[in-house]
């Protein structure tokens, strides 16, 4: 048939302990997502955790993204920081390359970055940050894709600096009817329902919309849908949404790889 | 003639602050020095530390090292830790990768490594702690050197290994008999005389030999001298230093180069 | 009637996670313990989770003990430090201002010290460093009670500096004929069964003695006994450990207190 | 005679090196000021610096005060941070414990609370972290002053709850007609001259006047005058400005103390 079978990438944030604490369950996870975007030390992750994150992914053919944040490990990289643009170029190049060598030496490579927390959230707006993200990007290397929010400032800028962009979706959070996530304040901004949540993948997958809050159909154009594994409740989702995206005839790919 | 011209190679400490604070003149050390031992923010240094001496030095020609050490900021790396071995190669991975990173970005790279403070005092002896250290180089990248103590088990390991190891002598520090450097209690353990320093170093550059603090002649095969830049009397013995070693013929020249 | 009913007291390390880390189930095991060893910042704990632990200590009654430690998040404070001794008893005043003032902020107090992971072992055997939070503790507050290793060298000095010293005892670890604990090495080092762990308790508590791997009968003085409560499962033996106690006429008491 | 001397403290901040980092000259600055804002460890300082300074202040009775910052070594807390203000209550009450528990261990104690850098800058505007800079100190002695910025936020809800105000100037800014000060991209924002600084120090002491950068007189009601001690220079202005006090029968006394 001439008609080629839909795409998405499953994409997590993985390696999120330090030291002797651990969040999630990164191993179950791995064998569910096709991205594991891996802490890289600032607000999680140490060295050996984000090594065995990465030997795990390239076991699995999992693609390693670069999950850079703010440098605030008390904070989790939660909270937002009033940061000179050069100094967080030079944070996340730094991030970039702590990554880089621990994967290569696992047989891997960064292959893709996408921003953590509360620089995510600070980048969707702030032209100044998200300008510093991109030219670490940029300058480590320009062909690496990053992942974030459809519409924002930061995917805005990387269009224009070239960048490879690809907007993402979440798996488990409302959407107004303009294609916005909901504040996490209003009722319904996050979904518990795991069959919910899972038809909903595949609409956005196979469809490429997404029901928004009042029950309107939104487009919503994406290439990647991030899912959580932060709660063992969380991994049985995530199994959940990737087995309803086959059974629909989805491929669950890693958008790094060709296809 | 037919006689090589003798050669040999300064190396300094650099990059050794860490935000808001400075330590040592990174730039005036970078025009006597031929190789830079950046600090990768584990016990000093920050990224954008790290990036202004890497752009200074491939500016000047000076070759970049991973000054790797404990994760220890609060002690400046001089406290001995009793580390899991694999979690100290993760860590030294992480380092090395972040600073090769940043040095890359501007047009460099990391062309060896040197262990700092006590992690160095610690593999002078510490079989574990060594090949740790030499595991991580040979993951790393096998084809870069490493800077250590002439007859310390990190050298021993790491030729065991197939590295390729440059020993080093101290400018300023008194030696055995047995070409061993004098314990830091002992008087005469640390030099203070700039022309002293700079004839030893002549010495050690041209003849391959050092004064020990008995008066005796010791055998001392060397390829790079260690100066310190940590005050402003320090960089101007070791540019007493250079002079010096210009004055006698001695070509100094990174050891990563040729010749 | 004459005869006192025996009395002992329970300890437990709390507070011990950091930021969006947990560690342990701090509120079941408050129900349990009479004493709580609270992470002071250093290895473990931040602000937020010692106040939180204080609150719920002073509600039960439960003694606050400062549970002092290395500056090792990324090791929680189980790498041994070589540290300067003058330094380390400034870092244990800081632990111990900070949770005292932390603690009154709830109307408690801190009543005691207990050195945590290897600064605990560090201090078993090394003078110096064990002289150093001895006089921490004098300097602080020298009626503050100690809680430690029998036979140690941090108790030996802290009884001659006229510190109040408080043996402890393990529940769940395996002892020598000599009343030592078995290293973790060996067989049997650590008990899993909650009913021999149970009585055991009981019998350090009723008789002063505790039966050694190879079956003889040693005697062991303690005041407190050590339990853990970092998995689910250990919380239900330290229950069990209670109720066992209570069950035998034991009073559970904080040494802190009277009786 | 009647009238009354006038009298005025000077007060700066002071133990901000960390570790192996020095910054400023804490010996020299403390025989000038009648105030120390010791930096408490979360943007600089450590136990060892905390407690040199309080037993230097001390012995020269000047006062000591916590100058309570955000947790950004790496930032020297001149970052703003999105902080939860139950969280910033509880990390103000920790840097206030340490600092208290240190100068104590001195004979003295923490008399006041300044904040640093962007948090001082923060709850100038700021009503939810003013509130808890102001909760903190309410919480841990009420009777403990605050000392801030004229007209801020903070003062205001300081006062509020019942605390003292102490409204500080500073030596060397320029300010507005409006009594604010200019902002530091204007031209005369930062005055140099060693000479104008210091009868600025004596008008406003005197007078509780400023000349506003239009040459304006405009009025300034302040107990304390904030002066700078990080650069050599910095120290020889501000015994410059004592000296001029002094000669013009100014009274430099802690606001702490009586008069």
């Amino acid at each position: 048939m001439s008609t080629a079978a839909p795409v998405v990438d499953l994409n997590s944030d993985l390696g999120e302990g330090f030291g002797a604490w651990t969040l999630g369950d990164d191993e179950a996870l791995l064998d569910v997502v096709t991205s594991a975007n891996v802490a890289c030390g600032f607000h999680a992750g140490d060295a050996s955790i984000m090594r065995r994150v990465c030997a795990a992914a390239v076991e699995r053919g999992v693609a390693i993204g670069a999950q850079v944040g703010y440098r605030d490990l008390a904070g989790f990289g939660r909270r937002a920081m009033a940061m000179e643009p050069r100094e967080l170029t030079d944070e996340v190049l730094y991030q970039l390359g702590a990554l880089d060598g621990l994967a290569r030496v696992e047989g891997g490579r960064v292959s893709y970055l996408k921003p953590h927390g509360a620089l995510y959230n600070t980048i969707v707006t702030d032209p100044e940050q998200a300008a510093a993200v991109v030219e670490a990007v940029c300058r480590y290397d320009s062909t690496l894709p990053v992942l974030g929010l459809p519409g924002s400032e930061f995917l805005r800028q990387a269009v224009a600096a070239g960048l490879t962009v690809v907007p993402e979706a979440f798996a488990d959070r409302g959407y107004t009817v303009d294609g916005h996530l909901m504040s996490r304040r209003l009722p319904g901004a996050v979904l518990h329902d795991p069959d919910a949540i899972a038809a909903r993948c595949v609409r956005i997958a196979t469809e490429g919309t997404v029901d928004a809050h009042d029950g309107s159909t939104v487009p919503l154009a994406v290439r990647s849908i991030c899912v959580h594994g932060d709660t063992a409740g969380a991994v049985a989702i995530t199994q959940r949404v990737r087995a309803a995206l086959l059974d629909a005839g989805v491929l669950v790919r890693p958008f790094t790889a060709a296809g």
